[in-house]
């Protein structure tokens, strides 16, 4: 079972005065991949879901290995290090011609919309959540 | 009466690889600029404004006639040239060592949140608003 | 002959606090339609051509008639009202639900980047954006 | 002697349909107290040393502790917990009504615009950066 993976190529707006992407863009395509990855898992980040509970980002960090221009298509390889009760952890590596850009991680954790404190992950969305977990540590 | 003005440096995030500011860039800083006036006229856009109005942005325009790069000072003066029943206008002059780099209007509707439909501007901001149209209108 | 259509998705990050689009973000998805556009007429913006010329916006223009909200599916049309010597205008007209949601003007500059000043359409891109301009006219 | 603190309001255009603040918004701050905070020590990002080096971000992180909103008024401290031969660490806190709401680190290299290759840390920039460190320990 191969890992989800999203393409796109970095846009002109992404970079800045340097000639190459700013730091603070590939952060937006990291949600868009995750955002992307949840579907295809089958448990959307859909409008339903997003009325009861929110998922509010606790931690975020990313080591920029190689410099990305414009222009430059890449695939984001989206992987679940960690699925904890109330948190899980994705992690984000983006490809370039066959070498490793950029790596992220990001801990998402679910809140309740209406008490606005953590609770559980969904049911449905810990599950295939552990799934993608196991099928990373049989490889 | 002198105009509402806005300082801020062009920050480098604003700049793309052309080496100048994106385009888009400007607009951020004329929220900014807008909520700042608003704050400044006395009527701020408040948390409570917000719960009951929005204010969609229904237009927007821009003309760009000097380039700006990064760290350039700029003042962003902000005039109302028309306050309609349930829409106003506000226009953006950006100054750049005393010439105009960029000129900018958005017309902004009022909303009310339960109904989803347009509303009346809100009185005392109506008002205010009022005040700053005769006052360009008299120079 | 049908006109260039680019397909997306709102992101979460192009959402703000009223629960919908931000009014800047739609610009961001402009600038990828309209690469994606080049690229199907086959003069993409590629990295030759920039670097010897430059396309500076100098007018931008938007009408909001429809909000648009998080994972909203949209296509952006893009067509070429007009095609000056130095300069040409693109439309970009985003559908959601069969109905148009935001229509969009900008004006492109060709500007030399060794001279820093406006220099003709290259000869190749110029003959691409009479194409469609004809095409728009003719249907 | 003091930290260095930069003081700004949260916009609308940093909120997400969350209600609050985008988690990639807050980096865009960061660089803005960063640029200020060099100005400061007199060693301003200016555009001399632009064109003779480049500063890179090879790591970011963040840990988002309490929840921000449109307006809300917040100060960044910024401090500097590393400085080696060819790059160095900055951390931000963002202080909200007393508590710490984020705290973010970032790594920046100095790079050779010529050679595209890291390099050490400009003399005066060094010097100036050292002294904040030992500042730091000193309290």
């Amino acid at each position: 079972m191969s890992n989800f993976r999203w393409a796109l190529r970095i846009q002109f707006v992404d970079t800045d005065a340097s000639g190459r992407i700013h730091y603070t863009a590939i952060l937006r395509h990291f949600e868009k991949a995750e955002v992307e990855f949840f579907r295809d898992l089958g448990v959307p980040y859909n409008h339903i879901t997003m009325k009861e509970i929110s998922l509010p980002r606790v931690h975020v960090e990313a080591d920029y290995l190689r410099a990305l221009t414009y222009d430059d298509p890449v695939e984001i390889e989206v992987t679940v290090p960690r699925v904890g009760e109330k948190s899980f952890t994705l992690q984000f590596d983006v490809l370039h011609e066959g070498h490793l850009a950029v790596r992220g991680k990001i801990v998402v954790a679910c809140m309740d919309r209406t008490t606005q404190r953590s609770c559980p992950i969904p049911a449905r969305m810990k599950e295939e959540l552990l799934k993608c977990v196991n099928s990373s540590q049989g490889t």
